[in-house]
């Protein structure tokens, strides 16, 4: 049986694709794992990388790839909407099927070893890996993001895992860690004004609102000339999708604001939208089919959750 | 301005009425707060006494409560469907306004002192006032009741916060601490089916859904022929009554069941009603009148909420 895990790098280059290919090049073509993906976000300038298969095959390509980042990233010069704390600003592994927590955590340290010592990067483990409360959530490590780094990582709590307790002067920090698949989420709002996107998630999230396994903040699409509800849903099962849409949809109303459509970032799996499928189907009466194809699947999801840029191969189970 | 707190002792006493009466005679006719309402329940074996006012006027006549508790109540003849450790089982704090958390906590401490002191009694303070991880919870304090203190408060992680650590042999122990107001809330649901009202409390609780601060379970309400969602809102700034409201009229859709009616239970604050009030005129573009008086937001609530039996004697600030 196959081994698999999702490990999902963010770079802190959104805007100029020559870098980010140069980047993402080592990751291509290799044995045992797949790039499945990688997601250029200009007002984010962050891109978010997919790879899917055998982690351990991803170590030696992942440490030439930091490598790369270190030579074509600048965090000095760097501006965009997504916090960020480093040139590789976080990388997670996720185990998918025939694989444990306890060997994505190993393949975090192995890969957090060799880029301290080989790159002089100094990294937090976080999540599963986390080896202090204080960085189990990686906002509580981004804190201050690059621009605070350099002093907050001189103090005791914050000595970083692997390296020294110094920042790289043009790459900053890294967290590198595991944890459970989460689904990155964004909702688009009908309205330029980034306080009523700061409302919303501030009544969704669980630091400061009602659900629990939900990080959430603003954003503002220049692009599209709207903001948006970015989050990060951390536990799927117990907070499905249709419930944060029908919550933000039903919070916007307050404002004469309404829902324009919504992004799934990177994968997500495959039960995470038969849930809000079924949600929608059972109340509006329709029969539900637990067997529909991933075709279907993704065909309602896009009708209820207004999904753009969505295609069949963002569901995890379609590419292994 | 009033300083207004809320103090809610329960006492191990709910047969004997002449008992009850004698005990909470202290707190009839003082200065600074009011005797709101006793309530004796049989099955329980237990009655909750309500205080509104200054709490710092409370603590005299609580000392001397206490000790009418002791010389009346024996808890090793005691038998009830409640959970409880002492003749004087729990007494919080709840700041409603005016007041910090904090004065609570020492209002709290300052009542603790005193009936440790004078009357040998040990405690545990607990939730905001908890000095221990372990004492957040009040279950967990609780845990082996009455009959296992005796071993349970030896041990040196129960060692109580003030007193000796052995119990007192007719009165037990009691909590003592300062909380959040709490939000006691019922949703009526037009179905018989219990199954139902389950499926919504799992889906929104904390301890299995999304919500934080939610205890929910379902419960038929034989006499009217429905089942309803019965839960304690922990805080319900962060959860406000509408976004519980309105989410379980949305779980509720899939099973084609609709909401009928609500209820409060006990008091409720002015603030929990106004949070909700301001979010129906806000999405309706009505305008909302923060000055509005206590009828007005009882009228507007029994029609947003679909109250039931409510008036506006059940908001805390109707009462002092």
């Amino acid at each position: 049986m196959n081994r698999i895990a999702q490990c999902v790098p963010n770079i802190s280059e959104g805007r100029n694709l020559d870098i980010i290919e140069y980047i993402v090049e080592p990751l291509k073509n290799q044995q045992g794992f797949q790039l499945i993906s990688y997601e250029p976000d200009q007002d984010y300038h962050r891109t978010v990388i997919t790879l899917i298969g055998d982690p351990h095959f991803m170590i030696l390509p992942l440490i030439e790839f930091f490598r790369r980042a270190i030579e074509k990233i600048d965090m000095r010069m760097h501006k965009g909407e997504h916090p960020r704390m480093g040139a590789v600003d976080v990388v997670p592994f996720i185990p998918i099927s025939n694989i444990t927590m306890e060997e994505c955590i190993e393949c975090a340290k192995d890969l957090a070893i060799h880029v301290s010592y080989m790159h002089q990067i100094p990294v937090y483990l976080y999540a599963k890996a986390a080896t202090q409360d204080n960085r189990i959530q990686l906002p509580d490590i981004r804190k201050g993001e690059f621009e605070g780094m350099s002093t907050k990582i001189t103090l005791p709590e914050w000595k970083p895992d692997y390296g020294q307790p110094m920042i790289h002067p043009t790459f900053g920090v890294v967290a590198i860690g595991a944890r459970m698949p989460l689904v990155a989420y964004n909702i688009d709002l009908n309205t330029t004004d980034e306080k009523v996107a700061s409302f919303i998630a501030k009544a969704i999230r669980q630091s400061s609102g009602g659900f629990q396994y939900i990080q959430a903040g603003p954003a503002t699409l220049s692009e599209m000339n709207c903001v948006q509800v970015t989050m990060n849903i951390l536990d799927y099962k117990k907070n499905p999708i249709y419930r944060i849409f029908e919550t933000v949809v039903m919070e916007a109303k307050r404002y004469q604001v309404s829902i324009t459509g919504s992004e799934v970032i990177g994968l997500i799996p495959q039960e995470a939208l038969m849930d809000s499928v079924k949600y929608y189907m059972q109340s509006s009466q329709q029969t539900y089919d637990k067997q529909m194809s991933l075709e279907t699947l993704t065909e309602l999801s896009i009708k209820h959750l207004k999904l753009r840029g969505f295609s069949k191969h963002k569901i995890i189970e379609a590419n292994v």
